[in-house]
């Protein structure tokens, strides 16, 4: 199929009545028509030589198939979809790679020795990655038809992918462009084109990207052999890795979401460029599953929740950091109190350390050395500076300059360390709710995900090395009752050390033992990340999963052998000589902002009654209850408990308990003629269950025992 | 008597033997006896001259005593002493000077013309700076004597007086040489020499003090008029304004107390003196009883009970901050809650505010304008920098610094504005414990009275005019029932417009009356201080008293017009216009940690149930019944109270009940036997008051009844 033809083949019916373009289909650029004549050319003689090449050879390789099969093949012809298709034709229709001998290959790539096979699909985050990787081409070809666009990079993310193009210096990509984009993806798509792998050497890459100045830089700086691959897809030509799908034929749902401008950093001056990020499923019902989720999402948003039920909000002449309402401080205090009343059941104690410290102490931490830029320093008064500080010729500032503290382990490093510590005291768990703050970028800052005002549910544990692995168990019970609680699941993942870790290899193995066993002993699956440890210690990080699924990284439990050392940490140990303890860092909410964030979102408002801002509403019949409904509101609120009233005769009864069911109280007492004279209330939940009369101190006792017991479902067992 | 005469007479016999003056008595240095000389000759010139100004005038004036009383007396000659005595010969011993038509005067100065005549006695505050400044003299010329001094300044302080004075460039005053000091000064006071007052022109000071350089200097700088006072006082001449006691003699007991150096600070270069502090009494036994006082609240120095306690320490890294222990946490955190729990029953909302703002908002706020050099100022991260902000060339500082918030009443007027409001929503309460800090100069930090960064139980009411009254009885009952509760008596003064107030007359008019209306209501004495409010506000000043009976400056009633009006807070009115709303800042407990501090001293470590760090120790009097006691100390420990447990076998059990009780521990429970078998404990208390037999449970449920209830005295009521 000629050039000429293809394009015509790819313009369906549906884009020209789409409106965007009321023109003839221009004829496709001559560049364009080169690049892919070029292509095909350089594509026939490797189809000839791999020909020539098996057929020369015709040597036999043994292949493992995943099952633990062993099966023979043909060098240079043998592709791992065919061996896919031998297994299964379901495995053939949804794997988009394979993995031989541990390198990603294309499932069309002809196999050259004995192999190890694997398949990649969807389900996969490898798989993923290949399908939006693809999907990403399909974008950058419909862009080059429909934009005329100069295709710069288009990776796949976490959650989709995006290309970034050139439209040449004025023109940007508008929202309104994104339909007919789309369009033209999903016909691309449909027509299934085949992704064609070549070995090109650099001449023939100069060549076929002669016209792309993007290109020819990449080429120039990161093609570093003889030759490099590229891939035909349809009339796309690009410079990639791979490995890619079969055909685009596998997308069976894409959808275009967001248009902007971007940055391209190589290593000349930032550039700018058009970016258009999308998603893509392998069928539409998984798009439009994806799109439900992402619409509740949406609706979840805790700044959307945030704003709607008055948390919080945010404000210019304090970036980065939140202002919490009344209602926001209700949640968050709660959430300190309900972490206090474990610290007390544990044996944690608190310490209030203070926020500005002498830049010597971040000095003494390495957090100056390493974690400077994140700082926010500032100069002590003027009185300090001229009494007492030699000023520095180089920068004219006192030497002894404050920062506000990112962290609060060096203080509890100098709490540890205020006087002798005798090995009796062990282990010193030390709490602190101090207000944290960091220099993050403005760019970076969203919600009360990334903030530079935060406080943290931050302890440090000073114990010695044999109680490491008691302190340890103790660590993730912590985890496991809190986010009991909170309604989260979650998976561990040990960290051991990476290359260039500091201290004994032998106490490495220990702590890396201590932590193992300690994860088999809690008995839930763990996850093992080797080389991901810091360098000061092994971990134990936490992935969190809210309601909606979505993974969270909040809490973590953190040896460290380094600040004992740095801050000369000592105890008397029980035969009278000095030992060096071993600190562990734990937090379990992390960031209190950023969890009342995760909390808002996972249960998208409707706050269990011990976290609820809105825990119940009194309303009135009529008029004439309206005394007797604020003395209950006052009855509620002297015990502790939030109570609004709703006494807007106004509307009718309905509209009210409506209007109450909608903003999530979690009760609403109503009260009639008959509640008023019995000193009742008839009460609902905010799923619109009727509870019945009660008895209003009963109800009052009731509600402060579910409170305390934080039970995640007081409208149920009421 | 002549001049060696009269050195010879105070060189009494005790000097010598003292030991530190072994040499013969030296002879008096030429300056001071011709200082002397040139005093004496003017003093007996003016003697004749006032002589013979009262005979040739004699003119009767008409005298008003304090009864009411009215006298007849003669101009130029009369003194006030002599119608002291007339009155009373009591009153004649005790005055320590006159008001004269409300000027202060000498009691031997005689009268000029028709008088208002008022007696000061020690027990007043201006009775005791005349004592006490009198008293410094007599430090004085017993420095000159003793040391060779020249003589710089003395006042009197709050609490009694000292006197700074050059010893030349190396000799500094050393502590061994107070003894001898003080001797000096007791019996320079039982010499009873009289204080007499000379006119003197600037020639004769200039040639009285032609060898002291700090004299002349104020005498160049100070006396402005033809004639300036000094005064005699045995073999001193001194340029005073007095005026002082009749005689040395009036002074019964006088003590020296501290020694260190200083900086006179005049309009040169700040110059280095000596100082030596000290105190007197009109009697010895009033003396006696000071030194017993000062001995209590020196052990009640908050300072040794935070130390003692491990309540809190204080490290170089941070200065003017202070870090809370565990112990000092607790007790922080038990302040914080009561009035969280007053905030809930009186209508009070929780907010939290950032730490950070841009310096546009202390602009706006005028902290910038009058507070600035009180604020700790920085700079954005660079990113913001680049991004966003414009450099000024005059200091290539980003022009959006940031600065720590030293006060909540700014962050509180963006949370009222953040969104439209109505007068439904007031009185609006908002209350916020969040961190502040304020660049106060090093010299000034002491213990937890004066820090760099504090919380206080800030809260901002904003409310319509109409609301003032209600608001502000509201006010003073928080205020009432929580200085109750902390065991304070306490005074209310209304402070009203000072001159260059702010604001509509008439608003200020209708805001005092207010304030003045509610202080009636209120009941209790008050005091009015004409001219004290800010320019901004009248306020009621709040003046508690402790345990001792020293006064504390803590809680603020502050009415602010201003704020208002420069952040433009506006609510819809009633009618549908926008009304202005009034600002009302109250505190009650003020810094936290000074309340803290203040609180210590007051109950001298022995914290009241609710409050204490100590609340119960367990002692076992067995090792059988370890086990037992630590069931015991996790009951209670579950139960919140705090807990710890005495089972140091090594020590008899009534040692380790006598150590709980100087530990101030407010419940020992021992279990021995018996309990063990009954499950039940042995209470006494802190003060060996023997509770008896009671079982474990109903205590803990006592004890938390008793610390819910924040009783004062659980030990007497348990």
């Amino acid at each position: 199929m000629g050039l000429c033809q293809r394009w015509r083949s790819l313009r369906l019916p549906g884009l020209q009545t789409c409106g965007l373009h009321t023109a003839a289909v221009p004829a496709p650029p001559q560049w364009l028509a080169e690049r892919l004549g070029l292509f095909e050319e350089l594509w026939a003689a490797q189809v000839k030589r791999l020909a020539n090449l098996a057929q020369k050879e015709h040597r036999t390789i043994k292949v493992s198939l995943p099952g633990g099969q062993k099966v023979d093949a043909v060098a240079w012809s043998t592709t791992p979809y065919q061996l896919a298709q031998q297994i299964s034709s379901t495995l053939a229709d949804t794997a988009v790679a394979a993995q031989v001998n541990g390198e990603l290959y294309d499932l069309e790539r002809p196999l050259e020795t004995d192999s190890d096979l694997r398949f990649l699909t969807f389900s996969s985050a490898k798989g993923k990655a290949v399908f939006w990787h693809s999907s990403t081409h399909v974008l950058g070809a419909a862009a080059e038809r429909l934009l005329g666009a100069v295709l710069c990079r288009g990776p796949s993310t976490e959650c989709g992918f995006y290309h970034d193009f050139s439209l040449g210096k004025e023109r940007t990509v508008r929202r309104a462009e994104l339909p007919a984009l789309e369009q033209i993806c999903q016909e691309l798509a449909a027509a299934a084109q085949p992704f064609r792998r070549l070995e090109a050497s650099q001449d023939q890459l100069r060549q076929l990207f002669k016209d792309n100045p993007f290109k020819l830089r990449l080429i120039e700086e990161k093609v570093k052999g003889p030759t490099a691959t590229v891939y035909g897809c349809g009339m796309l030509v690009d410079l990639c890795q791979g490995p890619h799908l079969r055909h685009t034929g596998q997308i069976g749902g894409l959808k275009l979401l967001t248009n902007s401008s971007s940055l391209w950093r190589s290593s000349g001056t930032p550039e700018p460029v058009q970016r258009v990020s999308g998603i893509s499923f392998p069928t539409m019902e998984e798009l439009r599953a994806w799109e439900e989720w992402r619409e509740e999402a949406e609706l979840r948003d805790h700044r959307r929740i945030g704003k709607a039920q008055e948390l919080f909000f945010f404000h210019e002449l304090s970036p980065g950091s939140c202002f919490f309402l009344p209602r926001g401080t209700r949640v968050y205090n709660a959430l300190v109190a309900f972490i206090r009343a474990e610290y007390t059941r544990r044996g944690f104690s608190e310490v209030k350390t203070p926020t500005l410290f002498s830049t010597k102490l971040w000095e003494l931490s390495g957090h100056w050395e390493h974690y400077q830029e994140d700082m926010f320093a500032l100069q002590p008064p003027d009185s300090d500076s001229l009494a007492s500080s030699p000023r520095d010729p180089a920068t004219s500032h006192p030497k002894d300059t404050l920062a506000l503290k990112p962290m609060n382990c060096p203080a509890h490093c100098l709490v540890f360390a205020h006087r002798p510590r005798s090995w009796r005291e062990l282990p010193l768990r030390l709490a602190d709710f101090g207000a944290l703050h960091r220099a993050e970028a403005s760019g970076s800052l969203g919600g009360l995900t990334r903030l530079r005002c935060f406080q943290q549910d931050d302890a440090h544990i000073f114990c010695a090395p044999v109680q490491l692995e008691t302190e340890i168990r103790g660590c993730l019970d912590f985890l496991h009752s809190v986010y009991t609680v909170l309604g989260f699941s979650f998976r561990l993942a040990l960290s051991t050390r990476p290359p260039g870790f500091l201290g004994e290899p032998c106490l490495w193995d220990q702590a890396e033992q201590v932590l193992q066993q300690a994860l088999e002993e809690f008995g839930e699956p763990w996850d093992l990340s080797p080389g991901d440890g810091a360098f000061y210690g092994p971990k134990i990080d936490v992935h969190l999963h809210d309601a909606l699924g979505r993974p969270h990284q909040c809490g973590t439990i953190q040896l460290d052998f380094q600040l004992p050392l740095r801050f000369d940490l000592q105890y008397k140990g029980p035969a009278g000589a000095p030992e060096r303890p071993v600190l562990i860092h734990r937090a379990v909410l992390g960031s209190v902002e950023r969890m009342l964030g995760v909390l808002a979102e996972s249960c998208g408002g409707k706050w269990p009654l011990w976290l609820s801002p809105f825990q119940v509403v009194v309303i009135p019949v009529g008029a004439e209850q309206e005394d007797y409904a604020r003395e209950a509101q006052q009855r509620l609120q002297l015990a502790g408990l939030v109570c609004d009233l709703d006494s807007d005769s106004g509307l009718t009864l309905s509209r009210r308990v409506r209007r109450a069911q909608l903003a999530h109280y979690n009760f609403q007492f109503v009260v009639g003629q008959k509640e008023q004279s019995k000193g009742t209330v008839n009460i609902r939940t905010r799923e619109n269950r009727q509870l019945g009369e009660r008895d209003l101190t009963e109800a009052v006792q009731r509600l402060l025992e579910l409170q305390g017991a934080r039970v995640p479902d007081a409208e149920q067992v009421f």
